[in-house]
């Protein structure tokens, strides 16, 4: 496994993985994809989503005898059909689900081995977010016992660091596994993104990333859903997989960047991907099967061209901006960003200097931007006879006024004023 | 000509236009067509676009003899194989870029009555933004004695207002011109537009917008950019027309929601439309005639798609949430929603009393939102013992802060506090 970080803004990079030959750009998204199900299949994956990386359940396929025979038989890409990186899930999910599973550790581990998983997991214990703490504890301490015995795996392993809403037990967690692992699964968060507790989610992924080696690759486990990608990115996800745009497709479910709506509820459809082009709402009048792959095809395609959006932004190091436009679709995801605000000190050593794009004021979040904090930093070893107010970064030297980031702030008009006296920030396009 | 309103949001409205027993629903927008030179031709508009309302200029076909002599004889409709709604202007647009044009008012009416346009226009004088007021005024002068000689014309009249940048001048245009058309067309705001000054633009729509009839039909001239769709349309537009799709494709920019975006800087392609779809970046990589039309149609599908959000968020009454999250593509736009406030007293009375979307908070202008404003001025009207805090509506009976708006509203965390200590307001969904 080789990883290779080309690009960074904020604690977001893209990034480019290479596991067992074949390389794949991150941030990326691992659509799931279920053999006893196939809701898109692998062909329309391959070519109309430019999917290189999937996520199947390896105890699902273990407990189908006739699948589990076929694929020991002909390998888990061959089933597939499927050359790029399959990743598999260990059956930890049913483990909270259901509250147990019918195999060990040891099986799945070996399971995974045999069919030819890339990437592979151990069977951790999954804690919902608001286990009671010495419950949650356990469940770590167990999950850290089973990572010991995936060390020595074929494949690379998905180490699961689990610890609820517990932030001492995820950071004790994420300084174990990063030991001996090279990816890390943020598990146990689906409740926190279904139940928008975005803040909470930030401060979990924060911990974790804080706490690893930038080396590290982070999947942000079962976070399926777009309106979370560039938080999610600008803290250090990697990878996300989604098992959220065919659920949601059967439940029909429309995802949009900006939340989730009923079908029924659209009388537009505020998309213009190749589904929705093609039927316009005549999609709300399929049916069955039909409906649910063409809904998933929609659903996939949001997230795909979200994290398009994403490294867009990150190249252009105008991810700031697109986090503060994100930000307004849900109250709670203002929270989430000042949430990652809280960790800014951190952030700051992780951002760029210099960025080629402007500084977008966008609200109270943008006074406390990573490249506000930086400039700030460098400010207090700078002196100048004429120094002129610039918000949000305070009294800066005339002489530099115009250059990065000072010259580069635009503010709404609402901000201008004795607060606001550099002319640059009059500057129209 | 009727006009009939369905669904209303802040001065936003969903309505049906029927002109010469052909409907249409608004907001609308009239892509511009040059049969000169058409980009997308006009079967892949009706289809792939379901544009049923075009635009074409009538000055150019009638400067060109060939082309003038075919459509005189066959009729704009049956010339260009388009059985919807065509709106023609008449060479105005000319006049402000050449300083002049080669013909007269009364020749260019009549033309458009010849070629059977649906909707035609006067030859009105464009002015600029900034031009020296005395010109304007004397500009205005002469647009509105144009006007008069095509009050008995047989096409419904999109009757040009102008006045640059001087809202005295746009009220008495207004004023003048709704007394005989039913059709507004507010003129001389591409410039606005190009420049980024949404404030400025917001100012001239709201004061024609309250110096008009709601009956009358607002034709947002030239204001192609989808970028300024939502504002223009909680202000109350109907009608766009767009040559900027094409103009823009030319020159290599690629339009998107958030912006425009040289060709050439776009490392991935933040859109799913057919067109990025099918290429991805090997978009870049066609040349002439090709990356002109395939880049005029992403760039179209980038329009409609908008309207298609716009007209979801009417009809869901969410049309303030999507204000707020446009508004941080810059903060030109910022400012221009904060101008938008300004205008919030007569913005409340054109606004819905009750609606079924949350309330959501993104910024400082949630404050003066128009749902927060006629709530208030209820309020006044109300008393009870047991008052509470729910910002940002100030004190509220108890009794009923659990109904709307009041119990719709939810709050980022960093507003939560003594000023909102409604239990609603730490809601999840």
């Amino acid at each position: 496994m080789e990883f290779e970080i080309k690009h960074k803004d904020i604690a977001a990079r893209i990034g480019q993985l290479e596991i067992n030959g074949k390389k794949i750009e991150t941030p990326a998204l691992m659509p799931v994809f279920n053999p006893n199900k196939p809701i898109i299949p692998i062909k329309e994956l391959k070519k109309d989503f430019n999917v290189d990386i999937l996520m199947a359940n390896a105890y699902s396929i273990l407990k189908n005898d006739d699948l589990r025979e076929k694929i020991q038989d002909r390998g888990i890409h061959k089933f597939f059909g499927f050359d790029g990186v399959i990743a598999t899930d260990s059956g930890s999910y049913q483990l909270m689900v259901y509250g147990g599973v019918d195999t060990t550790n040891e099986e799945i581990l070996r399971f995974q081995e045999e069919i030819g998983s890339d990437i592979g997991s151990f069977l951790d214990i999954p804690s919902l977010p608001d286990t009671y703490k010495p419950r949650a504890v356990e469940q770590l301490d167990l999950t850290l016992e089973r990572a010991k015995e995936a060390k020595n795996a074929k494949f690379l392993v998905n180490a699961g660091i689990q610890g609820a809403k517990y932030l001492d037990l995820r950071k004790k967690a994420a300084e174990e596994l990063e030991k001996d692992f090279d990816m890390l699964a943020i598990g146990g968060i689906v409740k926190l993104m279904e139940e928008y507790r975005f803040s909470e989610l930030a401060s979990i992924i924060a911990t974790i990333k804080q706490n690893a080696s930038t080396s590290k690759i982070i999947h942000a486990f079962g976070l399926g859903h777009p309106m979370i990608f560039s938080l999610g990115i600008a803290l250090g996800c990697d990878l996300f997989d989604s098992a959220a745009y065919a659920l949601y497709a059967q439940e029909k479910r429309y995802i949009t960047t900006n939340g989730t709506i009923k079908l029924e509820k659209l009388e537009y459809l505020p998309c213009s991907c190749p589904v929705c082009s093609t039927y316009g709402t005549e999609l709300k009048k399929l049916y069955g099967d039909d409906l649910t792959r063409e809904l998933a095809k929609h659903n996939l395609y949001a997230c795909v061209e979200e994290l398009n959006v994403i490294k867009q932004a990150i190249k252009e190091g105008s991810l700031w901006e697109l986090l503060q436009v994100r930000s307004r679709a849900h109250p709670n995801l203002i929270s989430g960003l000042d949430q990652l605000l809280k960790y800014g000190k951190w952030l700051a050593k992780l951002d760029p200097i210099t960025k080629k794009s402007a500084f977008y004021f966008g609200g109270e979040e943008s006074r406390y931007r990573t490249e506000v904090l930086n400039a700030k930093k460098r400010l207090k070893r700078v002196s100048s006879d004429r120094m002129i107010n610039i918000s949000p970064f305070g009294k800066v030297p005339a002489e530099i006024a115009d250059i990065y980031p000072f010259g580069s702030v635009m503010v709404p008009e609402r901000l201008k004023g004795d607060d606001f006296v550099n002319p640059k920030h009059a500057v129209r396009i």
